[in-house]
């Protein structure tokens, strides 16, 4: 039976802002990225989210970002390797604490927004999360893009390499994100998402831009939840899932 | 054979800007109070203390602080409980992981500047402070003021309650210290403060502001490194304790 | 003819967190009191709520803060007095370049959340509140409750001193606010605050929360937008207000 | 007679941390690029230095950064153009409040770190720059590298573009500053940086790497004062222009 890891963002709140529908979120998901206070997520949020995660027997997730608040972590920043190193593992440190307050832990770790982007390609700063990551937990699994430099370096250094797709997401012939702001970047439709998704967990395949059948080897897909329709079409995608034989399970 | 600790605030530059003199502190001090981020303390200023500490072996201990890098937490807050709890939580997770990752641990945590002040009296706030040392390890010391009531409530929740004493600060013939501002609150001869330091881990006792020995029971003494003339005076004090006999060591 | 000023908060989002709809508010107040950026307000956000809030003649108030995003200022500080009146001249400052970039300038000032409570009291803080105003422009009218300590040392210092009163909190016999917290703190039904709204405008009378009348002289009525209801409130509120006769404008 | 302004950076200390010494700078240089809070530089430090220089009558320039404290302002952004020109001209006003209690106002503008580096090569970000600028002063004059696209987008939008030249930096037979981490870079023979600021000042010539003479015609020279020795070879530089027959200066 076909398996697939659901993942979303929460907690990106700070202080008296939300953002994510954090509770209906963790109704759906099977893993919880987490943020740790550097984009977004205030301490008290983390300890909330942690234990909502943990009841409902959902994977916490460091999500790791640049130390960003104005930018919500969306704006590359060149850190120099030695401090981007420590600040993945302050963060992945800061949120280790509430899971395990909550009686669980941190079972991977996933950056977020221009950092996410950046180590696709960039070896430094891809070699400095993993070696932030291994200084925290050198059996911390990796959730990345298949074929970025973060999880070849993940893999090399011993660590797990989670591979994630995106439903919503065009991609190109050769299995690559079509970059934002090109036409068609983005799948609005959400009987085609929902159809995609099912498509890429059951075969691994999706359908290019261009027309093409591509393959996408993914062990999770990302969803997203920062408005209420996204919320609903993430509960489809999980349903249609399930309906069509296809356990969602996290990968850890 | 009498011990004494002697602790010391470390890591308390953040970014470009240093303050403490961190290698000279750790060859006098037996227990350093680590910044941890939120009053001072970047993440790879922690790295590196923590690894310095390591291979001294001197303990690691979480200065927790208000979340105020402008005023490096010597304005005191009134942060809602909650909130304060996790922001305690935070610090110390976000600590731990450098301490972990150098082969230690954090054992023990110690309140900063305007939050150490205020857990002396402000019950909501001290109970703040444990419930998050509480959330991170319930068996986690705490280094304070005798009598303050951060110790009283630690000791009731079951952690090691650890006391302090200033050797360069005047104490009231109560045994409490001379409050900032009055006239003699601080010792500034540093033949004083060698004396008074043998003092009060011989006996436990020292001179009051009045004339009077009063009775002043600590685990551990705070020297000062945040000028070249104070890690001097620390380094004398360390010595004339240990030639009167005192071992120096950590309380855990 | 009788008038009153309409005052709310504007441009509380940060970065990519939004909170106050500031469009829709802009229709209804005629003074905006504009965050500037130390519990609120992004820079872009600033530039923005002056262009908008000057298109439609509504004034520019600077919301001035204790330097506090992760508790939306709503955390009252010990910051001492010259930090404090330099932080409030900082933020006038920030927030005048916008304004005068946008064809006017910045009006009035206005104390934000914490700041606003501990004025009201604390003779130190509310000193340099008023220093920092008069550093940044000794003819700044500053907008607070009637008997603060704020409005008594502005007006002592040559300041305009503007009154505000509350349609939507209950107040004591004394005429002063009923602490949040208490039973009745806030008026709920929308129709009374519709209704004080108009007593205070025409008679400057408000029923205190025991049944009797009692006089709060106020030049401007400070309005909430947090919610959707809340604006929707406001609206009604300069409808009636306009419908008993009422000029509805600013202060200044 | 030939006449060079003096600039170095001051007030770059934060809260509890020096760096500058901006009292010993201020009786050297003719301009201050003061650091207005993005990477350095609180509001009473602000206060502080626009006051000192007023009293001497060193012009004062705003010293613009990415909002980036952690980082010290050197770790290059992809800050999206209208949030940085809205972030640029929120810390001139900043600083401008300052200037003008202090009786003068804001002279020019001056990047720092990271995006001074930025700006010499990167479009976008020196016309977001140059947006900045205008938005809060038309007249303002900037200052930075000959040849790069701020000072040409500056000098196109009408500001006064000001050029400075490094005595302590190599120079390439094009005129055009060796990287850093090249060998070389630096000059650290404290006589040849003496030598080569005479050099620049009288005939706009300097040596190069490879040991040609070099055009490298600038307004300003650019001193640093972030180490005691560093303050020392300021004075000496200063010294010996005059005694060579340059009249030192500010350009505004």
């Amino acid at each position: 039976m076909t398996s697939i890891d659901l993942n979303a963002d929460l907690g990106e709140g700070f202080g008296r802002w939300q953002l994510t529908d954090d509770e209906r979120l963790l109704s759906v998901v099977t893993s919880a990225n987490v943020a740790c206070g550097f984009h977004a997520g205030d301490a008290a949020t983390m300890r909330r989210v942690c234990e909502q995660a943990a009841e409902r027997g959902v994977r916490i997730g460091a999500q790791v970002s640049y130390r960003d608040l104005a930018g919500f972590g969306r704006r590359a920043m060149d850190v120099p390797p030695a401090e981007l190193a420590a600040e993945v593992t302050y963060q992945i440190g800061a949120l280790e604490v509430f899971a395990r307050a909550a009686g669980t832990r941190v079972s991977y770790v996933k950056p977020h927004g221009a950092l996410y982007n950046r180590v696709v390609h960039d070896e430094e700063q891809a070699g400095a999360v993993v070696d932030g990551v291994l200084l925290a937990d050198a059996t911390l699994p990796v959730l990345g893009l298949p074929g970025s430099r973060l999880l070849d370096l993940a893999a090399k250094a011993g660590l797990p390499a989670v591979t994630e797709a995106f439903a919503d997401r065009a991609y190109t012939e050769q299995g690559t994100l079509v970059p934002r702001g090109q036409d068609g970047a983005v799948v609005t439709d959400p009987d085609a998402v929902v159809e995609r998704s099912v498509g890429l967990a059951h075969s691994g395949v999706v359908t290019s831009r261009s027309g093409v059948p591509v393959e996408v080897r993914a062990r999770s897909l990302c969803l997203h939840g920062d408005t209420s329709g996204a919320v609903e079409l993430a509960r489809r995608v999980r349903a249609r899932l399930e309906e069509s034989g296809v356990r969602v399970e996290a990968f850890v």
